[in-house]
C-alpha cells in the first residue's frame, strides 16, 4: 500500500488545486471529502498521479506516512470542529494537522492549544491566490505548533508562488493564531485597495464619462507602474469583457451588490478591539453592506438631491490626481494593516516578521504589488517602524501623493460621487500627522458631563472642572 | 424596621446620584457599596431622608418591601456577575433586579434568562446624563423581563428628566438586551456628535483663527437654532472658560487625547455584525484611538506634509456651510443609528418603538437635542421608515445643508485640516443616495479571483465568467 506524503480534507476547487498543485511537486496525495461527487471527481482528475480518493477519514489516516500530515480545506467555523473531532481518533502524537481555511484566528488558537494537549501539532495557514493560485502557486502563511513547521517546510514552499527574486511566497508567522491573523489582515488590505480602485472607475465614469475600455486602457497603463497590482490588472481585464449576450461591456450589466464572507469584518472588529485606526478596511466593508441595500438606494436616489456631475477640468488632469489618490490611499490601507499586524504582535508577543509578512505577499496572493517590495524594504531595514507612513520611501510617496488624494476627494464631494474609502484614507493620513487634533475639546465634553477628567499639556496628572457656569 | 421601596447597589457617583433622586421623589432607599467609605458618604448625604446603608447584601435584601426592588449600579463586566451571585441567595421570585450599568446587551440577554429560571425579573436600563441626570432627571432605556415593567414604571417614571411637552424620558424598551441596546445606540451617536462637533472646532481654529471665545459664541448662537443640542451648549461653556493659572482658554491647555469606555466600539462591532453601514460611528471611536498617539503624531506632523492651512474665503460664508454640515452630519449619525436599531430589531424581534425612543431622548440625556422631536414625529408618521433621511423632512434638511457638508468637505482635504468623521458622512450620503455603486465592478473582481458568481441587471440568476483572456 502506498504510503502517502499528504492527507487533503476537502476537496472544493481550492482543496482540488492545492492537491493537484502537490501532485504536480511529486508528493503523493490522497483525498476525502464528505461528498461523494467530489470524491469521484479528484479521483478522475488525478488519474495516474500519485493519488487516490480515500473514502473515510480512517482510510485517509491509514494510509499515510508517519508521523502524518494532513491539511483540512474545508468551509471555516463548525466544518472545522467537526472533522476534528471525527479525524482525532485515527491520528497519533507528532501528526501534524494544518488548516488551510479563512479561520478566525482565536478559534485556531483554541484548537491549537486542544490538540496540543493530544501530542498533535496544529498549524493555522492563510492561503491566498483564489483558485488559480492554489492550482500554480498560492502565498502561503502558517503559524501555529513551530515543531511542525520542518516538517511541512518543503512542501509548502516547494507549491508556493515565487517572487520575482526566486523567494517562496511561504514563511512561518510565528505561534498561536499569527498565520491567521496575518491573512485576515491581508483581507482587510484586499477589501480596501478593491474599494479603492472601485471609486476610482466610478469617478471616471461619473464625472469624466469614460467609456469600460477607455477605463481598461488606463488602469491597464497604470498597471505598468508604481500601482502594479494584481488587482489592478484584473481590472482591466474585467473591463475590456465583453458581455457576449448583450454585446455590451459586462460590467455594466452586473448587478451594483457586493457580498462578503467575513475576513473584512473579522479585521475591522479586531482593530477596534485592539484599538488600532484602521478606517479605511472599516469603510470598504461598509460600501459592501451599503450596495446589497439595492431597492433602497434606488428609492433614494429619487428623494435626496446632489449636484450633478459635470464633466470636470481636463480629463489629464483629474486622472493623473486619480492615479496619486490611488497610490497614496494604497499606502494608508497597507499603514492600516501593518499597525493591526504590530497591535497584535504587542498583544500576543508573537514576533511576527513584518518584512517576511510583506515578502510573502509579494507573489501569489490577491494584493500582490510592486508597492510590496518597498514595504518589506522599509521593514527590513527598520523593524521597529511605528506607522509605515514614517519610512522614508513612503514618507516620500506620500509626499508627491497627497494632492493628488486632495483633489479627488474635492472633486467626489463636489460633484456629489461618492468615495467614501478615499475620504478615509485622507482623513486617517491629515490626522495621523496632526500635532494637535481636536481631541482637547472632546475630552473636556467628557469631563464636562461625566467627570472622566482631562490631561493638560503643561503638567502631569488628572484634572476635572467643574464648568458649568 | 422601615421597608424600603428600592435597594441600590453601587454607590459610586451615578448610583448615589439615583439614590438622592428616588428620595426626593418620595422613594425609601436602602443603598449599599462593597467600599466602606462610599457607605459612610451615602449615610452622611441621606441623613434624615428616608434612606439607610445597608452593612451587607443579606442586610439589604432583608429591609426591602416584598416582591423587591434592586437596581445596580455597578461597573458593567465581571462586577455584575460577581454581585448578582452574591445577591441571589438573598432574594425570592417575583422580585425585580435592575442593571443600569453600560452593559453589553448580550451579557443582558445571558442574564435574564439565567435570573428568569430562578423566577426573578431582570431588567437591563439604560441611563444616560452623566452625573447631573441621575440626580435631576435621566433618560432611562428599560428593557429586559416585561412583567417587571408595572412594578418599576411609577418609580422610574418620577425620576426620569421629562420633555418640554411633560413626556417622561423612561418608557419600556422592549424584551431581552433592548434596553441596553438602545443605550448603546445612543453613545454611539454621542460618539459621532461629539466628533463632528469637535472637526467644526478644528476648521474654526485651523482655517478662520478663530479664538476659543469667537468659537463659544458661534456654538452659542447656533445651540439657539435647528443644532440646539446639549453638547452644543457644553460645548459653548467650555469654550468660554478660562483657566485660572495660565489666564488661556482651558481648552488650549488640555491634552488632545480621548477616553473611551467602550460603549461606541460595541455599537460599531454590532454594526458590521448586523451587517449595517455606520461609518460615522466607526470613524468617530477611530478618531479616539488616534488621539492617543500623542507621541506618534508629533513625530508624523514633522514629516508627513500637508498644504498649509490658509485663511480661507469669508468667514461668514464658510461658518454658513459649517452650520449646514455639522446639522447634515447629525442627520447622517442619527440614520445611521436608527438603521442600527431596526436591524437589531429584525434580528431580535424586540418590537423597538422607534418614535419612543426618539422620544425618550429628547430631553435628559447626553444626546439630547431639538433634532429628536423631529425624528420622534418622522417615526411616528412612518414607523416603517427604512432610513431616516427618506423621511420627508429629513430628505428636506439633506436638500438644504447637503452643499455645505461638501464644501466643508471639500475645504478640509484642501488645507489640510483632518475632518475624518464629515467625510464619512457626506461617504454615507452620497452612496445611500446612489442608484447605481460600483460594486459591480468589486462582485467581477470577486468572480474573477474566487469564482464568487455574479448577478446581472437584466435578469435573476447565478452567473460566472472566465474573466482570464
Amino acid at each position: 500500500m502506498q504510503a502517502y506524503d499528504l492527507g487533503l480534507i476537502g476537496l472544493g476547487v481550492m482543496g482540488e488545486n492545492l492537491a493537484l498543485n502537490l501532485l504536480g511537486h511529486g508528493y503523493a496525495v490522497s483525498g476525502f471529502d464528505l461528498d461523494a461527487g467530489k470524491r469521484q471527481r479528484f479521483a478522475d482528475r488525478t488519474r495516474g498521479l500519485q493519488a487516490q480518493a480515500a473514502h473515510s477519514l480512517a482510510e485517509l489516516a491509514g494510509c499515510l506516512q508517519r508521523p502524518r500530515c494532513v491539511w483540512l480545506m474545508v468551509p471555516a467555523g463548525q466544518a472545522v470542529d467537526s472533522v476534528l473531532a471525527e479525524l482525532l481518533p485515527h491520528l497519533s502524537p507528532g501528526d501534524v494537522v494544518m488548516d488551510g481555511g479563512n479561520t478566525l484566528y482565536t478559534d485556531t488558537q483554541r484548537r491549537l492549544q486542544s490538540l496540543a494537549g493530544l501530542g498533535i501539532h496544529f498549524v493555522g495557514t492563510g492561503v491566498s491566490g483564489g483558485e488559480e493560485g492554489a492550482l500554480h502557486g498560492p502565498a502561503l502563511m502558517p503559524g501555529g505548533a513551530a515543531t511542525a513547521w520542518p516538517r511541512i517546510k518543503p512542501m509548502l514552499q516547494a507549491i508556493a508562488a515565487q517572487t520575482e527574486d526566486g523567494q517562496p511566497c511561504c514563511e512561518w508567522m510565528g505561534p498561536g493564531g499569527s498565520g491567521h491573523f496575518v491573512k485576515m489582515v491581508h483581507n482587510g488590505i484586499e477589501y480596501a485597495d478593491m474599494q479603492t480602485i472601485c471609486e476610482a472607475y466610478a469617478l471616471m465614469h461619473h464625472l469624466l464619462g469614460m467609456s469600460p475600455a477607455e477605463m481598461s486602457a488606463v488602469f491597464r497603463a497604470w498597471n505598468q507602474g508604481e500601482l502594479a497590482s494584481y488587482l489592478m490588472g484584473i481590472t482591466a481585464d474585467i473591463l475590456a469583457h465583453t458581455d457576449p449576450e448583450t454585446g455590451r461591456a459586462l460590467v455594466d450589466v452586473i448587478l451594483d451588490t457586493a457580498e462578503q464572507k467575513g475576513t473584512g469584518k473579522w479585521a475591522s472588529q479586531v482593530a477596534l478591539d485592539l484599538g488600532v485606526t484602521a478606517p479605511t478596511m472599516v469603510t470598504a466593508v461598509f460600501a459592501r453592506t451599503l450596495s446589497s441595500l439595492h431597492g433602497e438606494r434606488a428609492q433614494a436616489a429619487r428623494v435626496l438631491p446632489g449636484p450633478a456631475p459635470r464633466p470636470a477640468a481636463p480629463r489629464e488632469a483629474v486622472l493623473a490626481h486619480l492615479h496619486n489618490a490611488l497610490l497614496a490611499a494604497k499606502v494608508c490601507a497597507y499603514a492600516q494593516g501593518f499597525s493591526l499586524l504590530k497591535a497584535a504582535d504587542r498583544e500576543h508577543q508573537w514576533q511576527l516578521p513584518m518584512g517576511t509578512v510583506a515578502s510573502v505577499w509579494r507573489a501569489g496572493c490577491i494584493i500582490r504589488a510592486r508597492v510590496l517590495e518597498d514595504i518589506r524594504a522599509s521593514f527590513e531595514h527598520a523593524p521597529d517602524l511605528d506607522n509605515l507612513l514614517m519610512a522614508p520611501h513612503f514618507a516620500a510617496v506620500m509626499a508627491r501623493c497627497h494632492q493628488g488624494l486632495r483633489e479627488t476627494v474635492a472633486m467626489g464631494a463636489l460633484h456629489g460621487v461618492a468615495l467614501p474609502s478615499f475620504m478615509s484614507a485622507l482623513g486617517y493620513y491629515d490626522a495621523y500627522r496632526s500635532a494637535r487634533l481636536p481631541a482637547n475639546l472632546l475630552q473636556a465634553q467628557r469631563d464636562y458631563f461625566g467627570a472622566h477628567t482631562y490631561q493638560r499639556i503643561d503638567r502631569p496628572g488628572q484634572f476635572h472642572t467643574r464648568w458649568n457656569p
